[in-house]
């Protein structure tokens, strides 16, 4: 028996790259946080502290923000892609590079109507995630969105569960329900249109999210990966976590007041948690980089 | 010489009451974030545990749910001032009460170009504030908005400013200019309609931030202030606290790129902070209430 | 009726400045988060954007950590009035000056029963604070602790209160108390030794909250306080802000179970919120500095 | 092609179970934050919205709590075991089940020299972690720690590593190195005894951290892995993630003064990242929950 190496990896995290485009009056910005991991022959690095195989994080964080003024910064999905296969392929040692990239969205300021040039305030607090994946496997590339907060006040339903000796909640046929949505898919073509397809695959979670009279949460989530993997050729697989967000009918009967579903005390903790899978059943095999990115802990 | 009691009080702080307003099949939602802190002759309870004089927290927090179907929540000022009404007029020891409140905003779902009858996404990150207080004095009511996160990519300038022997920054005559602003104003009078005063105070801070050619972040804070009380002859006095979020351009030189401020990082800390109240010279005095909550520490 | 400038100030907030004493092969370390803010005639640089008088914020941080080898970080109330007074004394148009520091503890390792030279773990979550203004009106010095989390699991009652249509809570005569308590001492003098009062002051919460058959956490903070006045003669005043964190018993007697205070849930929100300021009848006068800084709001 | 479900659980998370026991006068406590997440044949709950095998949330809520009063908590290993245990063996549709549990730890009081009976502080910010799975492939134990937060002043260097047109970075042979250390570690077997092998596994990533005169955290975490592995049997493999916490080494020359390592400027982002895996040659197949677990993303 002997003690060995396994996986690992190293990289710079966290990198707030942002990006103004100002070649016009009118500018543009791409406001990112870029994570950078690289995989490949660091065995010594670590056995013996021999460190010429190892590109600095230092390096990785110079070359994230050099890449938003070589290559510009547009669709996430892009601008991860050309940072990985610059490490995988440029950077002699390095095997395998991982890029994950948050992007948060700004609103133009209107003033009196007017749409303004060089002002913004910030949107939220949904964020769009990308993580790519370069190795000798290929290119993969997931898309996604975090913190897409949703609820409805009507339109969801839950009784007819299963009971043990442990089971006390009462079932509703009227609930709120709230959820802080994360969401990743993973790509095994690449569509038209990264940023197109993004808002896309928003706009029917929402959709799904609002019209279906839902049963449990579990049903909201298989109605959003469906009309997704419908309408999205490109994408093979989603998965959905989402965190049932509890809004609880208060009890106001001792007031001698009667509460029709509408005051309710919003819960922190605990939190059901709903996490789910959306596939297609000729799905190319996911590998290493769907598993280690969709977290179904 | 002898130790005695002080100022006090004591509540129940983040009551998160959810309206939901279902008379039509078109809801409304109101999401507040409530704090309650009550004052009176409670030196017993803290010298002797002497409880008699002291209503529980437990109790203020099934008004705050209670009221919000008693009453309804409209504006946040209303509801706050029916709250600290109730416990200083309804309940007898308590001679002063001071209501918090946050409010957060929810955009109502739109699918295919249709406003959804009762499915809405959170807004963010700007959150609606109001902090009332009820008590001998009269009544106090302080409206505000924190977080609202503002970023110019241009119109932003600061140089010519003093130098010692610690000073090494260099003059910039265009910068990024980017804050997470926190505002709050006191009303001396009653405006016309607390929900439209708070819409038209945001949409001023807005074009001041955008429009002004800055100098510096005060020379902003004052443009913003003053347009406000200009506008709304309600607010006495504004207080306005700005950490001035750096966006540093990057140095692109060492990998022959030039950088005309196109490529930056957003810094964490440590950060800018300025802080500043704009008033007027017949203002009404401003009393406890104001002071505590502007915190301009 | 004119609009004018009312207060204001400005600096570096949460400089992250560590110091390593290395003189001997014994290290140590201290670990702060230093705020500055300064006041003056600044109202040219919010009015008309002159910014002649103003020492950037960029100097006030070079500022921090240069002191921070210049004068080296002893007790964080006596770097900090170096750091005030530097700047009132030393920058021209400053009239005062306010410091805040926060103070991070580590436990140095123990290797085989053996102290480390060089190597700590962070001890929390309590965080020990000093604000200090420096102006016209003298030197004022607030000593503090906050995120002290405390839990006591008897030794706790609370009944016998006020009760009104609103209270459902029944009495308890054995509890959990448990707070994260926040604590500002204003000093009157100068003790002999900042750091022994600091952890003197602690060590008496400690005991005070520990050995009190307490019937309510306001009790249990005007003891905390007299104690305190009472060891310290340097202290003339302290306010305490007690989040009550409830800890509710959790009914099992649906699964057949009793359940004598051994199973609680730990609660997040609401939770009761109880201040308190001990005193002593002849105190001077506490001055803006203490107002700002308590936050009794 | 078919829309098809993929992998799915649901659960509770982070229910906050706080157990006394009280015997003795001598009280003690377990403070646990656990999260339960279920597998089975769920795919109709999805699908159509049937709901008659799913046990609610709120029974595994319910399961959590009554199990602390039924079968009490000890090693938070022994408790997720019994709960994973029971929901796949007594639930009847239920496979699987993951048990993820975070224990905060706090230290006695000492009043005067001696312990409390029945008070404690909170100790932090290091948080000892479980989680157990439990499926038709057999019962999975990962334990680990995360946040712990340590730094040495001297001992660490970084050179020699490869340099590419993006690197900038000097070498240096003398640093501090500081990390927030997430550890997970697979168990192939029983060890004797939960609770003395964390506190074993704790003081060895302490006491490599500081003794190894580090080439790079990636040694240091080669280093902490192989004597975790060469001193505990029972574990067949260990997860380190270490984020590179940076202190910067503040150029003080333009003040005339020298910094000879000894004011740093605590950066809070960008950090490095570095994860690496330590295991055995002959370490038993890892399975799903380890990777899930372990998030080497």
């Amino acid at each position: 028996m002997a003690i060995i190496m396994g996986d690992n990896q190293y990289g710079k995290a966290e990198n707030r790259v942002v990006r103004i485009y100002r070649d016009t009056a009118r500018h543009e910005i791409r406001d990112l946080n870029v994570s950078t991991a690289l995989r490949g022959p660091f065995a010594d690095a670590h056995l013996t502290g021999d460190n010429t195989q190892l590109l600095t994080t230092d390096a990785q964080k110079n070359t994230a923000f050099a890449f938003a003024k070589l290559h510009g910064i547009g669709a996430i999905e892009d601008y991860a892609l050309t940072l990985a296969r610059h490490f995988v392929h440029d950077v002699e040692p390095v095997t395998g590079a991982r890029i994950e990239v948050e992007e948060y969205a700004w609103d133009r300021a209107t003033i009196e109507g007017i749409e303004h040039d060089h002002t913004w305030t910030r949107r939220g607090p949904e964020v769009r995630t990308a993580a790519v994946t370069v190795d000798a496997s290929g290119e993969h590339v997931i898309g996604g969105i975090k913190d897409l907060v949703l609820l409805k006040s009507t339109g969801s339903e839950f009784h007819s569960f299963l009971t043990d000796e442990f089971t006390t909640l009462p079932e509703v046929d009227d609930r709120i329900m709230a959820t802080a949505l994360v969401a990743k898919w993973r790509f095994a073509g690449v569509p038209e249109d990264w940023d197109s397809t993004y808002t896309l695959v928003k706009s029917l979670i929402i959709r799904e999210f609002a019209t279906l009279q839902s049963l449990s949460l579990q049903q909201t989530l298989w109605a959003i990966g469906k009309a997704i993997l419908e309408a999205v050729p490109a994408i093979a697989e989603i998965r959905l976590s989402a965190p049932n967000k509890h809004h609880f009918t208060v009890d106001l009967a001792p007031f001698g007041l009667e509460n029709p579903n509408e005051v309710f005390i919003a819960a922190d903790r605990p939190y059901g948690l709903i996490q789910a899978t959306v596939t297609r059943d000729d799905a190319p095999p996911a590998g290493e980089a769907w598993r280690s990115a969709a977290g179904l802990a």
